[in-house]
């Protein structure tokens, strides 16, 4: 990590959380569009490191300050160290910053305000869900300098059809958010004054749901997805009986039969 | 099965046969909003079974009675028995007659004519073919008694693109046919009183086909969709090589040659 | 390979090459709708192999002649030799064709005038890019001759959801280009004029990024379509390190940094 590349008296990357266990990360480097530089990396590494540790976590918000979301990799940063093991440890940090998304216990919702680009754009495909101003704008084009978006074709291939995501890779064309939502990448569209709406909807809904149930129901909703349907299908059966057997399912069945409001445990 | 959950005088699955091999189920427990209790998952099991024995079956037809067309699991059977050895037995259960539609040599059309919900929707996303009443909804809201629908995850994910899912399994919300159609769900949407001119005629497009080529063909689709697409070919090309030389194909081929309508044999 | 299905004085597939490395193939026997006899698949074969020795290729427009794009295998051959071994080489010969495009170091783009069927949906599928007339259509129907469409059915469910493909496959029914794009099959529809215009535009594009780095990204995109992500995530991380050691990358990035166009090695 180079100093020289963190704003003087800025953080690259906001951190807050709520008395609720809401973490909000804000992508804080309008200057250089918010490009996931080593700093930026570290930053949000920390981060999802912190927020795993939290048992009282709920949920993520990850949003971004300026004009753009992210516009993927800093490329000066890439073309000053000109050797295999550096892109290599490189892309190794920035692919374990996105698995711990995928890993993270609690659902990551990406609220994406501006363009996302190539990195940028993985870093939404990477994420639990997705709202996006109608004005943002969603490109995988590496190829344009002449390096093909491999690791965002990796979550963009898992989230549109293929066809859609190769002409996406091998063109460099943008796909407004319309079309996003339209394929798959994002799930809602919005205006831009309308993004933390959309945002306060699902996290209250998530957090008017026990925190055990969405931990289990996200792990075996990824894992399930890479199995063949059988083995997919025991894996979940024993989750949703080990689910059931939490005192919060049964709170909540109860409540059900009762037709009142469950009472999670705190 | 407790035979306390099976209402009097009724029987909680109709089987009807007609002379050209259409089976009809129909969940007839309006009362429960067709849950998915003990008795229900039997009976579907058994008529499952039975279709299967039958060589002369050509096409399923699930359909419901009421205004639901399946609630899901019996919450009220699922809380009197807290123990895992009872919940891995009714998830194993629900999952054999789940995988039971897909290894079925015929293919299964769900008439969805009212709201599917958690196992419901699960029933819906493992048929073949499915037409909704525009009036329909689809939600896996176990989410919201603090039980994650990680089974019907499985088909679900299998259905639609992952966000999609995620949003729905995470929130407990609700789609229309409308979105469920656009989404990958369901075929088709049709007014309530269209519901069955669609069933119809899928159900005569398909008996006018060879059965033995669409239990070929039906068997083959899901197991190569798991496979790398090299096997897959491999496999697919082995199953047209065995179809061709059956007799029906080659009559198939030759009435198209001719310029005539096939004769199958009977 | 029997001679007497040639066409005298024509070939059955044309094969031009321009001073850009732009490779166009057009399905010449308008006669038989393009069928994929064995000559055609010879032909296809031989032409796909030599375009991969060519190493100034840069892409292939696979276009069609005649009013349909392509109707499929050729019945007639297929009916005249009904032996398990003809078929199995059949289906291999077939399959080796489909994967040489997927294969291939540069993208395969199908320019769809007309309808497309059976083998010749399969070859759309099969296709990086693809954009189809207004008019064409599209069906995977040789259930309607009792030969379940097997081995389209393996690029068809990669491109569109599991239940759009199984009722094509099914009932035989055609979609048209517009419910093609919408489900994911194709990239672009365009009136039958602005076929051309359509094509040259991805051309254009392709042809103005660096060969080897679209070489490296479309092996790469379908070989990590098929790992679980973790593995997926490992091999596009070292491919994108590889790719970034290029000199037109380290050309393309300074090029960015500079605010200039790239200037590429020849």
């Amino acid at each position: 990590m180079t100093d020289s590349t963190v704003p003087t008296g800025a953080d690259v990357l906001l951190h807050e959380r709520d008395a609720r266990g809401v973490h909000r990360l804000t992508l804080n480097q309008a200057s250089t569009f918010n490009t996931l530089g080593e700093d930026m990396l570290h930053a949000l590494q920390n981060a999802l490191h912190q927020i795993a540790q939290d048992e009282h976590a709920r949920v993520v918000v990850l949003a971004a300050a300026g004009k753009a979301f992210c516009a993927g990799h800093n490329l000066k940063e890439m073309r000053a160290q000109p050797e295999m093991a550096y892109y290599q440890k490189l892309f190794a940090q920035c692919t374990r910053m996105m698995l711990s998304i995928q890993n993270l216990p609690v659902p990551v919702i990406a609220r994406v305000q501006g363009v996302a680009t190539a990195a940028g754009c993985q870093l939404v495909a990477q994420c639990d869900l997705a709202v996006a101003a109608e004005t943002a704008r969603f490109g995988v084009n590496g190829i344009d300098v002449g390096l093909f978006c491999a690791t965002p074709s990796v979550p963009l291939v898992r989230n549109m059809h293929a066809k859609q995501a190769m002409e996406m890779l091998l063109t460099g064309g943008f796909i407004n958010a319309q079309e996003a939502s339209q394929r798959g990448l994002i799930n809602r569209v919005s205006p831009p004054e309308g993004l933390d709406a959309q945002v306060n909807e699902w996290v209250d809904s998530i957090l008017s749901k026990p925190r055990e149930a969405v931990r289990m129901g996200k792990a075996l909703f990824y894992k399930q997805r890479e199995m063949g349907i059988e083995a997919a299908y025991q894996l979940a059966g024993q989750t949703m009986a080990c689910n059931m057997m939490h005192a919060d399912a049964q709170e909540g069945v109860q409540a059900f039969i009762d037709k009142r409001s469950p009472a999670w445990r705190a």
